[in-house]
């Protein structure tokens, strides 16, 4: 894709819903004018599912926005989906806001400040075969396709990218029996594993990309076991329904305009109020503790991953997540960071995912931010 | 009872559990003869149950607890329950942790720091008939222990308690039926409603003690209406195997000796994280935005009652907490305030307890917590 | 509406999904012309939801086929769902499968077995006030829309009508306030309350209509009090997007053709095997225990409610589900009446609801069948 | 041990409780004399807990019984528990009620009638390392237990041996973490495939001593693998507690007298209603299609093993109960299953047990029933 000569800009929406189904708001912004159906170029947001297999309000979401914008733009739902990325993370535990993030990619308004500013960019590898998931052959399709979207971003230097968003394939029962009909072998017929992986391959492939991990096949037998191995600014979920990387990346570029900026912290674990307090800082906010109302104001989103740490234990104390049969234990870690880091940002509008493999430290995982900088 | 003439000083233990039934901890500190079973007063602790009617992690903490100390004092454990507090919070949700804060009364060490210095009263009201439960003859049983317990903690001004912990009776379908069948009435027949209701008037109770409440039996009907109307000192669980008022209470008295300071704010709502900051300066502790190690090894206990806002909403945001039909709203909120709370103390043995009624602000709660003095 | 002088057939597909947006059986009958979208005149269905306030397999399942039909009938989606009955129980729990019922309605096919045969009518009643909702008002309306059904359905004889599936309105927190500000009060403004007033005088409703029941003002108070007033032909679900009263009315006619007939019968308790076995008998099938494979074929339909006693016991033995933190009650009981009446039929596509309130015995409920008669 | 001489005598008794901890059914009995306290030599209940790994009620039941018991033998509780096999499934979902079956061994009564009679033994194996569960070597220990049990029970022919219930070790990570560091390998260190594979040799172990497989090590990785191997006579639990194979053993002897008979039957899945009837004709009983008064008196336990099937469907029928974050697959087929095993019992208080690999046909399970055989 050739670079756009004319400078670009970012917007960011924050938007309720009042059920998984309900996209009235961006109804209303799409009728008022206010938004252009055709710069919506991506997605991001919580609904009140269980973020578990059995979790349908990500696709009633899903097919909700695309009937909305496939209306808009005389276009089918289903085609749309295959281009638009839609990550959804369900769990809106404890004090978490079901909300949604409309990411607007249009040319910057003529008194956009200049930048380098937030950018955004997407890519999508070729649908990866069943054999390939969770191998290293995942890993180099994502970090193609995160360098594509950087080049879609107009961003040249990888330590100006702020946040990557994957959204990778698994193997499901189906996929798995027909690679071994097929003769081919899968690194987990388990879907479980199957997801982790992929999210562990997606981790890797982002770190290659940005040149923190190197091009060696030798490191697969990494995935799920060097969790010394990690990167900051990769957060990966993974779905049935998807069959390639689906990327979404943000950055700063010189090519666009606007007040937005990134900034990602890695969490050492789920107690960690002092991340959360760097990111903002780097921001320039100030969370004394609390983010002030002017502060709050500023931010457009907020993205978080985390785990509940596998060894049983935060910081010596034992935790009960993981034995815990009636409340799954990623259903606990979302109500217990996204708790935390709603109180120091004063707003429970952020979007908590679990399943963090390599994103952020082990038992940890990694906090991002944006917002509109200081006057 | 007399005032004792030897200054007292008191002891808190934190202690962790492998299980609900595991008081292995403390039977070792008795082995060693560091802990005198006579010397404990009182035990308030958090299990891994789900908090709810068919939480058996308190019963069989309870009894086990009972078992060891009643072995080791010669008394039978049902005795024994009569008289010694043990107040259970069930649900360690996401990061809390499993442990128990031991109470032990005794004569000061002589190299104790002078007082003013954290005291411990107990006191339990004559047993409630189901007739009274939640009416204004609950709430003057229960000022009047407070009474009896600031007594016996060597506590005159009202203004120097910190924290009442009451654990008060309900009315079950068995006392509303024996109640109705002799002819009166009970203020709700339904268990939920009943002990919504004894939380109400225990805090009212209190209030009414520390002289924050007139005497008013007009206000009868303010209970679960007037949410205005909070005492940010109490804290009050309700329990179907009660039949008394149970009080332990915690404040600074001239006639104690020892290192521990204890304070307490009311919480605004689920995201106050500044009062948090708040109960810790007022206790010389510095989170910034969490304690340090040093300061962590000062705090003795954090005790938090919270509430999933019965307005559907956290500052403006919709919350999904009260139409979970998969997780019950209190362990949703528990998570998530246990994740703040536990973040800026850095530690997860926080005792967090859903059902605040009147128990600090609508939609919020408090936090209390024990630590020792600055050296 | 007047009475159609050629016969008329139904028909009845049991259809499985899997998932809550998939209509791809239905779609591909469409598509092969096996079924014509403008005979579809009303869908019954269970949905892998948890059946309650947050359910939303419901509405994802509703959009979908509202979508897949407007489509194919050139019709707005949300126009149709006011037209067409779509009624959707969550929850599949234990051996529950995922199925829809789709009721199609068309000319008597040429070699249908003659009548009487089973029929199917539809009425909505006006949108009813929150004023009226729960009381004696919507009993009337909802007995009006039963006749409506009947006449609709061509039946005249009220004791040839087999089964009245009602949906209707409730009691939002909106409605609610809506209607107190406009001087009116309301039966509750609590929803859950609202809901189940809201199926009683649906129940009383339908019992009405089939002259079971006389339009006595004065029996409103037994609405949710007077549980031996029961009516075992009506089925009554409520929900949120519903204004009006919407009935399904199944019963034989002589002016209809085909193989189809229908039986119900109440259930005492959950443990109701009898009852069960009288349903099948009555239509001719043996289950001795069980239907063999033949009778299973002939099998078009099964419709069940149910309830946890609300009593505490079954026969005398406590059961725990009222008191179960973890697991809704309505979940555990449609389990387990799901599991014998599974067992019975030998097959888990049976659509189990729960909300049973005056619909059968007090703790029971009750049973349809739709089959084919013997050749 | 040498066999007794006098004639001896099983009783049954099925107790409810009001809670995990309440024993106060069989305290009456002791205490009214009906009961002799070294009589009883197993305990086999359902109490109301999740049934998962933070199901707690397991432990406070026994607790409570090993206090209640060391009591009144003069015993310490902790020395009793490990003679006095006390089988626990948590789960009383949906129908299930709370109960447990105290099984009483002594001298038979004088006017008993005359055996063959139903008999029980008991065995306990040493204690396995870590490093043989789930292996050859822990079929083997289970077989000689088997052995010493049918021996203990006064029986010969393996043929007349009706059900055995075991409860065998697994390997927790700490033992997993022990074998490791002391050269050894484990069959798995995943605490839940453990469990899983330890149920498993456990049922070949039964199937071995019973003369139904061959002691033939190269079936090891027939484990978990071949589930066309299977015994119906075998009932399986494991227990982080557990470090023996604990055996329960009950069949036909005719050293002993009195009325009980016991039956067993394989299920061949979740809806065998028919498994159910055959069970009941081969003691006697009429299901026609649910056991009248008179014959529900006759039964005095009834044992249930059960799966949800994991290739997803039922009868060609898709399920949901493994894909259900929600709720544990465990709890949703113990609720179905107990429902239609109750419905044809007209009782709730069944023992119902997940984990039924290889215990039972695959996807299905078995059912034994004791009653008293008719006047």
């Amino acid at each position: 894709m050739p670079r756009p000569t004319a400078p670009r800009q970012l917007q960011v929406l924050r938007l309720s819903m009042a059920h998984p189904g309900d996209l009235s708001a961006l109804a209303a912004l799409l009728d008022a004018g206010r938004v252009r159906a055709e710069d919506v170029v991506a997605v991001i947001g919580k609904t009140e599912g269980n973020g578990g297999v059995n979790d349908f309000t990500r696709g009633y979401f899903t097919q909700s926005l695309m009937h909305l914008l496939g209306e808009r733009l005389g276009r089918a739902p289903a085609e749309l989906q295959r281009e638009l990325p839609c990550v959804l993370s369900g769990g809106t535990e404890g004090v978490l806001s079901p909300h949604y993030c409309v990411f607007l990619r249009g040319a910057a308004a003529a008194d956009a400040p200049a930048g380098p500013a937030l950018a955004i960019g997407r890519a999508f590898s070729p649908p990866m075969p069943a054999s390939e998931i969770g191998r290293w052959a995942q890993v180099r399709a994502v970090a193609a396709a995160v360098r594509a979207a950087m080049q879609d971003a107009g961003i040249d230097d990888p330590t100006e990218v702020r946040f990557v968003q994957l959204k990778g394939p698994c193997v499901t029962a189906a996929r798995a029996a027909a690679a071994l009909a097929a003769g081919q072998s899968v690194a987990s017929a388990d879907p479980n594993r199957s997801m982790a992986l992929s999210r562990a391959a997606g981790a890797f492939g982002v770190a290659l990309a940005l040149g923190e991990l190197a091009d060696d096949p030798s490191l697969e037998p990494a995935l799920l076991s060097r969790f010394d191995l990690w990167c900051a600014r990769a957060s990966v979920s993974t779905g049935v329904e998807v069959e390639a990387n689906e990327v979404v990346l943000l950055g700063h570029s010189p090519h666009w305009r606007g007040p937005l900026r990134m900034a990602c912290e890695p969490m050492a674990d789920a107690l960690d109020l002092p991340a959360i307090a760097r990111v903002l800082t780097r921001l320039g906010l100030q969370a004394t503790p609390q983010l002030g109302a002017q502060d709050r104001a500023r931010v457009a989103a907020a993205l978080v991953k985390c785990e509940p740490d596998r060894r049983g234990q935060v910081r010596g104390a034992r935790h009960t997540m993981l034995d815990d049969t009636d409340i799954n234990a990623q259903r606990h870690i979302r109500a217990a960071v996204g708790g935390l880091v709603a109180g120091a940002l004063g707003d429970g509008r952020i979007f908590v995912s679990g399943g963090a493999e390599h994103q952020g430290p082990d038992g940890g995982g990694l906090i991002a931010v944006i917002a509109e900088a200081a006057a």
